[in-house]
């Protein structure tokens, strides 16, 4: 990706490019960079006041010595989890999640907790696009994104329910991936809605997001790679609930062109009748199962909330029981029956968002790209093309089968280096 | 239940009896049964030094007053989570689970957290079977099955991964209910394994089980309900995987009499060629996500865990994650098919457990004839029926269709009255 003469994009290091370096190399720039851009993009709600050094983690492992950040619904142990909300955590956390302990075992350090929107829904934190401080950097996992765009850390955890870990990728231009629904275990998260919650992760380039899905599920990968030559991609029409913008279709027109240039064959799905289902199915499944899990919450202190998650979960409770019951089914209908409508495709190829990040700070975009894979608990795969006219970054969205998350990943890097000219430059 | 006269079973005041009683009378019938069985029984983990009193939940509410226990392994507001282990809690819950939370919303009160096994795994705790304290409680939800069978309180929040709510529940002589899996949100639980995971709960009758239910599981019940006149019932023939005693049997004998008295058809299945598939799968998922969801419990202290437990765990992360995606596969499969396979059942009847609880504390008993339910997700009801010739529990297991889970709790409500003479005697 072309830089931008002033954004705060940059890109961590690559794997490659650390193996020269000296241990601590990868913390002492992730110091250097958060010392840059951190009163800018207000990336982090929490970081130590002692930061943390080599000797938090193993020094061995496929990650040894590498700094990521974590999304603030998440525990890290001796960390505060505070959820994006107003009100006072009480205490660190005794341990870390599962998921964060699969990064530590493998030899990374947690440096702290990223922003996210309040309980992971609507009202955003502080964070800033890098791209474009004036611009939403997505939401709701706004600090990872932001945080692995402006080269703080080479990676981050990260959740998504609806579009939260996909949008605020494309809004600010890194990498990320939002995993199979039920691969990786949510321990030690602070579920939203449980038929839908998913842990992924933003990453700088393809090479860190596959680093952190060996770990994350481990012997996971299958012994023969697959090859986008000859492959078959699915692209999908979204008209029927969302138009794109200009620069956005361009994006993926010129990814079409660049699949079929590798010998790939690419064929328009029209999947408007059936996009209005999923729809359906997510936006009742979430109300209802946020405003079960956020009542805690709400009990604790109301005050300390949100208009919008306050009305969201008024409108939770007023959903009948079979109503809901009816599209957790509906939910398992759709995704046999989507199985079978793409069954010819190997990935789908879609818009990640509507299009650029929307200026200001209120508003983080809308999940209109991003929900219908989260119902179906498909993986789904950021992959940064180029800036807009503007300087905000663009990009497209690849979904893969179920269950098949590294063969996703395989088409992702190979489709990175051709759309990106390479994944550092 | 006939009474025996040198066991400490009682069941909590009824629902109707507690109409005639002054407001606080189910809190201080709570504290006296606590102060006459506690020291024997040792079916709590934690109580607060200050007793908690009517000012705790709203007085208003279908459960206003009603003191109720809660598996450590679930966050109440205010009190620690040890789940079980050695190592020291760091500090209380900052807010309730979401079940609990539904519980307070309704008026209850949680007095406590009830021992659970070492993370609802395997090492007992110290909780004894109040029927004969030389025998096992059975696990992993023991205290919540103990306090109710011993009368403290009317309900109490437990899990189950492969039999921990049912088969307690069969050998303490509680009633006790495993809703279908996603039915009930595991917010504020510790997860062990993801897959399987249920939160149910202990009750002191059918009145009580429903009243928890209607809570738990809002505005589920539907319009009409079954009748066991005219159902249709599938005896499942477990020989291929454990051998009922034959006390156990006279009760499941006794119950399929009465069933058939009461108009119901009862009908043997041989399931045996098809339960294989199930052990083999709930092995699998429970071992690989077990070993992910307990490696940080392990990375905090290694040295406060069991040799079981830490077997486990080194088992788990030995299993290919191939085989564990294929048994997760083989789950969704054999969820379909078993539905196929029993779909003239209007439910199933069972044994809960092999026979009465073992002698002794070490082993808190197997879950042969629970874990096939715990892999399928389906609803399981436990009704204590009579006590064996050496005083202890015998009771019978009635399973549900997926997400008919008021259906499976009336038609336990209606076999209730004739197998015992009546809730409360």
């Amino acid at each position: 990706m072309a830089r931008h003469r002033d954004n705060l994009l940059t890109k961590f290091p690559s794997i490659d490019q650390l193996k020269s370096e000296p241990e601590g190399h990868a913390l002492a720039y992730a110091w250097r960079r958060l010392d840059a851009c951190e009163a800018d993009v207000r990336a982090w709600a929490y970081l130590p006041t002692k930061r943390p050094g080599l000797d938090l983690a193993p020094r061995e492992g496929p990650l040894a010595g590498i700094p990521f950040g974590v999304k603030d619904v998440i525990h890290v142990a001796g960390m505060p989890t505070q959820c994006g909300s107003q009100i006072p955590p009480s205490g660190a956390a005794p341990m870390n999640a599962a998921s964060v302990e699969l990064l530590v075992r493998a030899g990374a350090i947690p440096i702290g907790k990223t922003v996210t929107a309040e309980y992971a829904f609507r009202q955003p934190g502080p964070t800033r696009n890098p791209a474009n401080l004036q611009h939403t950097p997505g939401g709701s996992s706004s600090g990872s994104a932001a945080a692995v765009a402006a080269g703080m850390v080479p990676f981050a955890l990260s959740t998504q329910t609806g579009g939260s870990i996909i949008r605020p990728a494309a809004y600010c231009g890194a990498t990320a991936f939002k995993p199979s629904f039920g691969l990786l275990s949510r321990d030690g998260l602070k579920l939203t809605c449980e038929s839908l919650d998913v842990i992924g992760w933003h990453a700088a380039d393809m090479t860190w997001l596959q680093a952190c899905a060996e770990v994350l599920i481990p012997n996971a990968a299958p012994p023969s790679p697959v090859h986008l030559r000859g492959a078959n991609i699915a692209i999908i029409d979204f008209s029927s609930e969302e138009t794109a913008s200009d620069e956005a279709s361009a994006v993926l027109q010129d990814a079409v062109r660049t699949l079929h240039q590798l010998g790939a064959t690419c064929q328009r799905i029209d999947a408007r009748a059936h996009l209005t289902a999923l729809s359906q199915a997510h936006a009742i499944i979430m109300k209802y199962e946020f405003a079960r899990n956020l009542q805690p919450v709400v009990a604790r202190d109301s005050t300390q909330l949100s208009p919008a998650l306050l009305e969201n979960v008024r409108q939770g409770w007023n959903i009948a029981h079979a109503e809901y019951r009816d599209m957790r089914a509906l939910q398992r209908t759709l995704r046999a029956s989507w199985a079978t409508f793409t069954e010819n495709a190997d990935f789908i190829l879609s818009h990640s968002a509507a299009g650029a990040a929307p200026a200001g700070h209120v508003f983080t975009g809308a999940p209109a790209f991003n929900k219908c894979w989260s119902v179906l608990g498909w993986p789904c795969l950021h992959l940064p093309v180029r800036l807009s006219h503007h300087g905000l970054p663009l990009g497209v969205q690849l979904i893969g089968k179920f269950e098949q998350d590294f063969d996703l990943i395989t088409y992702g890097t190979q489709l990175e280096s051709q759309l990106t000219g390479g994944a550092n430059q």
